[in-house]
Parts: C-alpha cells; sequence; structure tokens
C-alpha cells in the first residue's frame, strides 16, 4: 500500500467501499472508516443534511439508507493528492435516482471524511448545454404563441387559475437563488416579496453598506459576476444585480406582496397561504412552503423604559437612512457589531457627533487579513488561478466537518491576533471589550453558532481606537429621557439620534408569526449548531439547524444565509423539492430532534 | 527541420520573425511569407483593420509599421498543431504600446496566413480579476460618496456640465456591446438611442422574431449567457438581456434620445452633436462620434405608383406589429430574404391567406444544417467541449482570409445543397428561385458581400414549398390599387395588407441624413468587401469598408453587424478610442480610399 500514488490509494478506498456497498455488506464499509471520522451527506443517501460522526453513527446511517439508495459507480474525478498524512480524492457516484459529487479524505487506508452531495435527479436533470432549449421551435405550427406570450400568460395565470408547487417567502438574495434553481428544474414556483423590486432589501438599508463578503465567495447560481466586479459590492449595485438576475431567470417574483398567514393541511398535503398582492388578497394553495425571510427579517428592538419619550430621532439600524440629516447632531448608536461599525463611521464620516454603546464584547477581523488568511485559500482570485472556482470551493467548505471546523479556525485567528495585534491593543486601550469567540474560533464559527457578534473591520475600528467614534463600553441603557439617555453606571448622555443597532431575532419568531405558535414551537430554533457556546445551546447538532432540510413540520423549509450559503445550498433544498414534486421517494435519515423552541 | 514538432516549427518561425523584426531587417522578415499569403491585422501593427496580401505588400506593411510599433516578444502559447500539410500555432506579442495575440499558419517553413490582434493597451489595461475595484473604499474618507450617489452624480453631469470623449448614435447590440468595453477602459461615453429602452430594436420588430444565429455566436463581451439560454434567443428575451446588461455595466444610455445633426469642428477636433433628449434639446461636444445604427437603420421602401391610394394596411417589415389583426385577411409580402419568412409564417399560422412576392432570387438555408456544417465547428456546443469558447473561436474565424474565405464556405455548400436536395427541388417546383451566391458561397459570403439575400430556414419554406404561403416569383410590382397589386406579368392580386420586407439603406446614407452629404461622400459606402459580385461593386478592398476602423473623416467611426462582430470588433474600435483619448500616437497604415459614394 504504502508505494502507491495518492490516485492509487483513493481509488482502491472508492473501488472497496462500492463493492461492499453493492452487497450490502454493511459492517465491512463501516469498518473503512477511522474510529475518528465524519460523514457528510447532503441529500444523495439521507434524503437530509446530515453528519455522521465515527465508525458506529456511519454504520447506522449506512443500515438505514444503503439499501434504498443502491449507490455504485464510485469514480476518481482527475488526480488525488497528498498532504501531511491525509490523502484527498474527488469523485463521482450514482444512486438508484440520482448522480452525486463527493471528495474522501484518508488517513492511512481509513477514511477520515467523507462528503456526499446531489448534483441531479435521474431523468430530471437540468436543461443546459447540449439539453437547453431551442428558443425557437423550427417548423410550422398553427396559433402557437411567443416566448413573450408565453411568459405574459404564465404570470396571468400562476397563483390564480394555476397552483404552484412551491411559494417562498421571502425574495431576498435565498428566495431569489432557490428560485433560479427551481425555474431550471421546471418547478412552479412563486416568490413572494413584501418590497416593490428584487434587491430592495439591500437598497433600502443605510447607505454606506457595502457586502462584507468579497465577490468570489458571493455569486449566484448559473450566472457568475463578471470578472471586473467589485471585491465587494455596493448595496445599490447588488440591488441591481439581484433585479436583473430576477428577470433575466424568469423568476415569478410577486414584489409588493405581504403574507398575511399560512397554514397547513395534513390530510391534503397542502399549504394555504393568504397574501396580499399589491393590496388585494390572493389565496395560494402551493404543496411545499419555503420560508427564505433570512437572518435579518424581524428586527429586534429592546424596549428601554421611557422610549417613548425621546423628542429626536429613533429607529432601528434596517430603518436608518444613513448619515445626511445628522451632520453635527450627537447621536449614540446601542450596539458594536457590523451594522453598528458601519452607521457610526458613516455619521462620523458626515460630520456628527457619534458614540457606540457596546453592552458586550464583540469579535473584530480586519477585512484585508480575514480575506488573506480565512477566504484566501478558497474565494479569491489566487484561488481561482489555482484551479478552485467556487464550484470547487463550495464543496471543499462543505467537506469540513463541523465537528472540528473550530479547530482549523483556531489558527487562523492566532495569526491574526499577531498580525493585527497594535490595532487590537489600541481598541482595548479605548475600552473597546474585544473577544474572538468563546474557544478563539472566530468570525465564522460565531457566524455558524449564533449569527451575531462580529465586526468585519473595513476602517471605523480606526475610528473607535482613536476616539473619533466615542465609546461607552460595559454598560447597558438604564432609561432613556427626552433628549438623553441614561446609562447602567449612573451616567447620561445627550442624543439628538438613537440608532437600535440591536440585530435581528430568529428566523422560527417569523414562523410563529406566520403560521402559529404551535408550528413554530414543534419546529424549534433555526440555525446554530448546538455547540454550548453564548446563544447556541446544546445538545450538539452537527449541522445548522432546520435549515436547508425537512423540518418537524411536513413540507416546510427554511432557507436563508449569506449569498455563499444561499447559492449552495439551494441546489440541496431545490433538488429535495424536484423530487418530491415528482414523486420520487424521498426517505428521511435522521430527522433532527427539537431541543429548543425558539 | 522536418523531424520537428509542430510546436518546435511554429516557435522557430515565430523566434526567426521575431528576430528579424527585432532588427528592423524587413525583407528577411516579409521573405518568411509564402508568395501565397496573407497578414491580417486587427489594429496592433496599422492602427486599422488591414489585409496584407502576398509578400510584396507584407514587405510594404511591414515598412511601414515596424519600426514604430516596435514588436517583440513573440511567444508560442500552447501547443501548436499540424493537418493537411498546415502548422497552426497560437502566440503572443508585444509592440511599443500594446500586448497582442495571433494565430499563425505555416506551409513548410513559409507562413500562409498570420493574424495579429490588439488586446490591451500597455499602461491602460481594463481593470479585471485580480485589479479589479474594491467596491468600498477601507479606511476613513469624510464626506465620502457612495457607489449610487457617485452614479447618479455621473448621470447629471456627463452631457451637461462634463463632455464625454464619445458619442455612439445608436444604442442596439453594437452601440452596448462597445459602450461596455470604452466604459472598462474609463472612456467616459454617452449612448444615444432614439427607443425608451435598451433592447426596443429587438422589441419593436415582428413579434415571431428570433435570433436566427446560436447563441454560442452571441455573447456579449464580459458577461456571457448562462448555459441554459435558448439556442435561438426569442426577441423579447434577448431585448431583456440587453436592458440588463446595459445597466450592469452602468452604460451612460440616453434612450428616448434623438440625434438631430452632427458636425465636425477639424480645427478643434470635436464634434458638435445636436439631440434631444425627452423632447429638450441637449448639444453635445465630443472628440468622437461613433454610428452604430446598424445595418438595419433606415428601411428601404420602394416607391410603386399608386402605394398611396391603397385602403388596406402597409408598412415597411421594421413597422410590422405580427399576424394577430390579419386572421382571415390577403396578406401580400413583397420581399423574400429573412424578414419576409418569418413574417409570411406567422401570417399563415394565424390564418391569414399569404402571398410572398419574390422580385429576385434567394439563398436558403435550413438553420439546423447551417448550425451543423457551417458554424458548428466553431460556435456550438461540441466546440466548447473541445475547448473552443466564443474567445478563440473569434479569433479562428478572423483568422480566414476575405480573399481566400469563399474557397473554404463553397464546399460546405454544396454538401448543404445534397442534404436539403428534396427541400429545394420543392422550392424549385414551387417556383421559388433559388441562388447559393453567384460562386456558390452561401450564406455568410453574402451577408460580407451585400448584407442580404438569404433565408435561415426555420420552417417557412416548408410552406413555401407546399404551397401553404403562395408564391409570386419573378415579377415586380407593376401599381398598387385601392384594393390590390397588378404585377409586371398583368396579373393582379387582392390585397388587405402589403408588407414591404425590402430591406434597409445603407449604414452611408444615416450619415449623408445626420452629418451631410458631403461627409457621406467622402467617406463612402461602408460593408461590402469590393467582391464585385451583385450588390458588391469592386475594387477589392480585401476588409468590410469603413467598418470599426478610420475613415476618411477624421474622428468618424462605425461600427455594427450581427452580435458576433458587435462583440469582438468593439473590441478594436474600443482600443483604438482609448488610445486617441490618451494621446497615444496611432498612425494609421493604408487608409480606406473612396471608391462608392454610397
Amino acid at each position: 500500500m504504502s508505494a502507491s500514488t495518492p490516485t492509487q490509494k483513493v481509488t482502491a478506498w472508492l473501488d472497496r467501499f462500492g463493492a461492499a456497498l453493492a452487497k450490502n455488506d454493511i459492517d465491512s464499509a463501516a469498518a473503512m472508516f477511522d474510529e475518528d471520522s465524519y460523514w457528510r451527506d447532503l441529500v444523495s443517501f439521507t434524503w437530509n443534511i446530515k453528519t455522521a460522526e465515527g465508525c458506529d453513527q456511519i454504520r447506522e446511517m449506512l443500515k438505514a439508507t444503503a439499501a434504498q439508495s443502491k449507490p455504485a459507480n464510485w469514480k476518481i474525478d482527475g488526480e488525488a493528492t497528498e498532504a501531511d498524512g491525509v490523502t484527498e480524492g474527488w469523485f463521482s457516484f450514482e444512486t438508484a435516482v440520482a448522480r452525486g459529487k463527493g471528495l474522501v479524505r484518508l488517513k492511512g487506508d481509513k477514511c477520515w471524511t467523507l462528503l456526499t452531495t446531489m448534483v441531479e435527479l435521474k431523468g430530471f436533470e437540468e436543461p443546459h448545454g447540449a439539453t437547453r432549449p431551442m428558443g425557437v421551435e423550427h417548423g410550422v405550427h398553427p396559433g402557437r404563441k411567443t416566448w413573450a406570450e408565453l411568459r405574459a400568460q404564465e404570470q396571468a395565470e400562476l397563483g390564480y387559475t394555476k397552483q404552484p408547487y412551491v411559494v417562498v417567502i421571502g425574495g431576498g438574495q435565498g428566495g431569489i437563488a432557490l428560485g433560479a434553481r427551481l425555474r431550471r428544474l421546471g418547478v412552479p414556483t412563486i416568490i413572494v416579496e413584501k418590497n416593490e423590486r428584487p434587491g430592495d432589501s439591500w437598497r433600502k438599508r443605510y447607505k454606506s453598506l457595502c457586502l462584507h463578503d468579497p465577490v468570489w465567495y458571493d455569486h449566484l447560481p448559473y450566472l457568475p459576476f463578471p470578472d471586473h466586479w467589485p471585491v465587494f459590492s455596493p448595496k445599490d449595485k447588488i440591488g441591481d444585480w439581484l433585479e436583473s438576475y430576477t428577470r433575466l431567470m424568469e423568476l415569478n417574483y410577486w414584489g409588493s406582496t405581504v403574507c398575511r398567514s399560512a397554514k397547513y393541511d395534513a390530510a391534503k398535503g397542502e399549504w394555504t397561504v393568504e397574501v396580499e398582492r399589491d393590496g388585494k388578497p390572493v389565496t395560494l394553495r402551493p404543496k411545499q412552503l419555503v420560508l427564505a425571510t433570512g437572518m435579518s427579517a424581524v428586527p429586534n428592538v429592546p424596549k428601554f423604559p421611557g422610549a417613548e419619550t425621546f423628542q429626536g430621532d429613533q429607529h432601528h439600524s434596517s430603518q436608518h437612512p444613513g448619515p445626511d440629516r445628522y451632520k453635527g447632531k450627537r447621536c449614540l448608536v446601542i450596539g458594536s457589531n457590523n451594522s453598528a461599525h458601519d452607521i457610526c463611521a458613516a455619521l462620523w464620516e458626515n460630520g456628527a457627533d457619534v458614540t457606540m454603546v457596546q453592552r458586550t464584547s464583540t469579535h473584530i477581523a480586519k477585512s484585508d487579513t480575514l480575506m488573506e488568511l480565512a477566504l484566501g485559500g478558497l474565494y479569491s482570485e489566487q484561488a481561482v488561478k489555482n484551479g478552485i472556482d467556487h464550484h470547487k470551493a463550495d464543496l471543499i467548505f462543505a467537506s469540513v466537518p463541523y465537528r472540528i471546523m473550530h479547530s482549523f479556525h483556531i489558527p487562523v485567528y492566532e495569526e491574526m491576533r499577531k498580525r493585527d495585534a497594535d490595532l487590537y491593543a489600541r481598541l482595548e486601550k479605548a475600552g473597546f471589550m474585544l473577544d474572538f469567540g468563546e474557544d478563539g474560533s472566530g468570525l465564522f464559527m460565531k457566524y455558524l453558532r449564533r449569527g451575531s457578534g462580529y465586526y468585519i473591520d473595513v476602517g471605523a475600528s480606526e475610528l473607535v481606537a482613536n476616539g473619533s467614534i466615542k465609546l461607552k463600553s460595559r454598560v447597558t441603557v438604564e432609561r432613556i429621557n427626552p433628549k438623553s439617555v441614561t446609562f447602567s453606571d449612573g451616567t447620561e448622555l445627550p442624543a439628538d439620534l438613537i440608532v437600535y443597532a440591536t440585530g435581528y431575532s430568529s428566523m422560527n419568531g417569523w414562523a410563529a408569526q406566520l403560521i402559529s405558535n404551535e408550528v413554530a414551537d414543534s419546529v424549534g430554533k433555526c440555525w446554530g449548531l448546538g455547540s454550548g457556546t453564548t446563544k447556541d445551546p446544546g445538545p450538539w447538532e452537527g449541522e445548522l439547524r432546520n435549515m436547508w432540510k425537512p423540518t418537524q413540520q411536513e413540507n416546510l423549509w427554511f432557507h436563508g444565509g449569506n449569498l455563499h450559503q444561499s447559492r449552495h445550498y439551494s441546489q440541496f433544498l431545490s433538488l429535495q423539492l424536484k423530487a418530491r414534486m415528482e414523486g420520487i421517494p424521498t426517505p428521511v435519515y435522521g430527522l433532527q430532534k427539537v431541543h429548543h423552541v425558539s
């Protein structure tokens, strides 16, 4: 064995694994995994998003799924590589109903990590390349309709005389990316969005907002950004992109439409969704309901005593218009994460007197350092040059088991601490409460665990460090007065403006509001891994709770996250929905339990 | 020599050629070309679009251009190939001011064909990939403006308080593709378009219209169609693409704007362009004026006696609304090219009584056959699989000298005649006058020579062959009566509708209308190679007259053609304009003479 090449090693492992599974010899297959091993499956075996950890869980998962999924045709894809005692190789495989792609890492001749992902359903492949539509049907067709006429007819009928199979509530990047995939799969879908136009959920935010993730991380499915697109898209520009994309992908996008209620009829297997489109009530009856309202749907505004007596402007960060009208005014921004920093900096740049109120510690990561140390290997110009485009990067990213992900991140943030030590020292001197996550694993783990608690520094930290943005730290708000705010340490600050940069409530809260408390409770908390860290209570789940996968409420789905997640996980959600529409059996393995009702 | 590989042969040729040019030893360099040889240069040596034919012309061209252009760094790119005694290889090179890419074909150790193209100007490269803009400027910038604010400011100022360097008249695919390239090059440009929205020049045509060229041929610069885009885009869908593209590329596109006049001040080197934007007069003062009104700008409507007495509907094909209101009506369509066939078929499909009036012979090429035999090698899914994307295809396409291009096309159309013999026989039996071009070289040569004279059959020919579309052939219109048309053979046909599918007048006519007869006459005819065939009078020019290159009128340019040409030649036109803006010397070699004033 030791003389063989990495490619031979991976090929041998795949051959043996495939042979064991072909004979349904689960014990032999499971014995090919290391004691310390992880199998992450995205829909292909489990009809779920699931990580089995260790031999026992893997054996259990295989016992439940292998006979039905009938895996076969395990084939290495390209050349395997070897580094630090780990052999890594791409492969393709098939199940009874689908084709898949995967990434395996071996330690010796045992598997350490395995990723299996569904790519397409057999017989229901997305038309593309040689199978794309002709556009014009050659020949002679009396009474034929043009593309524009058929589109107009579809738009007039869908939701009125014809029911969509899927209704997606929320037309941000999540709803749009999923909508594009469902369109290619031929799944009739309506996207419901309260704002008028696609992209408005970006456009309507504070005017200095730019994406905090770089362009290589942000592509939507099927239509990548052109190669001169800015690294950090300004909010209005990404708004324009989403709007054009929605149109070019021919999505049935209902803007200016508010969802009033949704109710599931288990006997009929159908939702009744009441919406108001341009003020007129419409009843939709889809089989599947997707909540894609995102992590930033329902503003969280703390109730401080006396707020109603305040005589200046006060609003949540999502309502903040930007700095123009606050030149020379005294502004208090409550909060210390991304929005708080962005808003403080823009106010200061426009000549306001700004104080940031920091109630709990915050993780600061300089954008340049983050790009270079954390994202650069997968999502950067250099990565593209190295042959790692976002398709490949998404799979590599997905192949790292959540259980051990923090251990790869900790050294990155140790390096960041060193590299930006000067900034961190000056921030602490200014009174800023810093953290790097409870275990020092930094930004992305905080994002996965709790979706908050950090600022990607694009300049504001310098203003905090040098005192341009004043800091009120280690306090909470005690009381709001007509022209000032009183803090828990007894001090008082005059204010003309209060911005509540206090985040958003969970997606589950939105299900409660839209459907019912009962359904929200039965589904439980969305997001978080169960790491047992702040705002991410255990037990360990090992995947993001309720995201992109079956929930305890039949035919209810949650979709969201950043552009990367919206792009990548919409693939798996769209395949789950398509399979159900086509009546393909979708036995779910390991449906997640409910541990937290919110 | 004979033992060396194709790559070694091409490398050796490039080395020797580069060495001769480095010493400015023009005679040695010219002696490396076969007697029967062609050097096509796109801007890199000649600041022109020029083919030198044979050793003597090549020597003359080198003598005039080599010392100034200082070519160097000739390097083979990838592996060369050999077939049928011809060795072919890609290469890169530099001049004093630019970087270029080329394709060389050798017969033995002599050059048979050489293509040299300019890719980018040194020091003025388009920002992309690693040099793309950041989008957000990190750090602290008091008073900074957002992307949306800067865009709004640019739109408010350009054309009013700031003058564009270039004005493009015509906002179809040509103006848009050129505008996108000029934008990336940082050349302030306004595109003037009479229609309201980008894409309207497609949308407003007859409703059954689809592109007759397949998707692989039609990409715009920088943002290729996604891989599920239909093979033949319906007109409204391509309209949507152009509109979204214009917005995403941030073009300064003045819709609903009519150009009234343009006058050149030679002393100032500046145009005065009078336009009406939304009905309000605006005076623009660009240095450069591009007419991108296309081959289909000014409808050509023949004047038939009695036309004013006709009591039914009559209009040019460009005004034809589609068949809906003509069910059961008697329709005469005068003409037998693409539009005539499309309109006849749509009318027939909608239950009209249709007669096509064919005055001269027409080349018919079945779309499927054309795609497979003529375009497939360069623009198809198979070509993409073979590693020939549209970038590569465009250069291969450009590398075939116009002088001998027909000789490569004749066998293709001989094969087409055989393959579709049945259709052709039935068309002739129905009285249809067929041709394959005067020398049997078919569709694309007709397009280059005269821009007309063919139909790409997507179904209508069958209707002509089987008599569903009635044919009135070998006649001209004698007279139009209130309710009928009388033909040159004395027959008369009743009519409720007359469609003049009679084509368009030349781009030169548009220059006369817009600028002056004097300027139009000094520039002369646009389009055509000078092949001495019908509607393409000699003498031989060897390139499309006046297209994408300097004309006899300083700082006046013509841009147009199909999507392929709009994409590819906008590259060379944009580089010529950018060089002039930056004050880079652009000595034009071989400025074309005027042989035809229209």
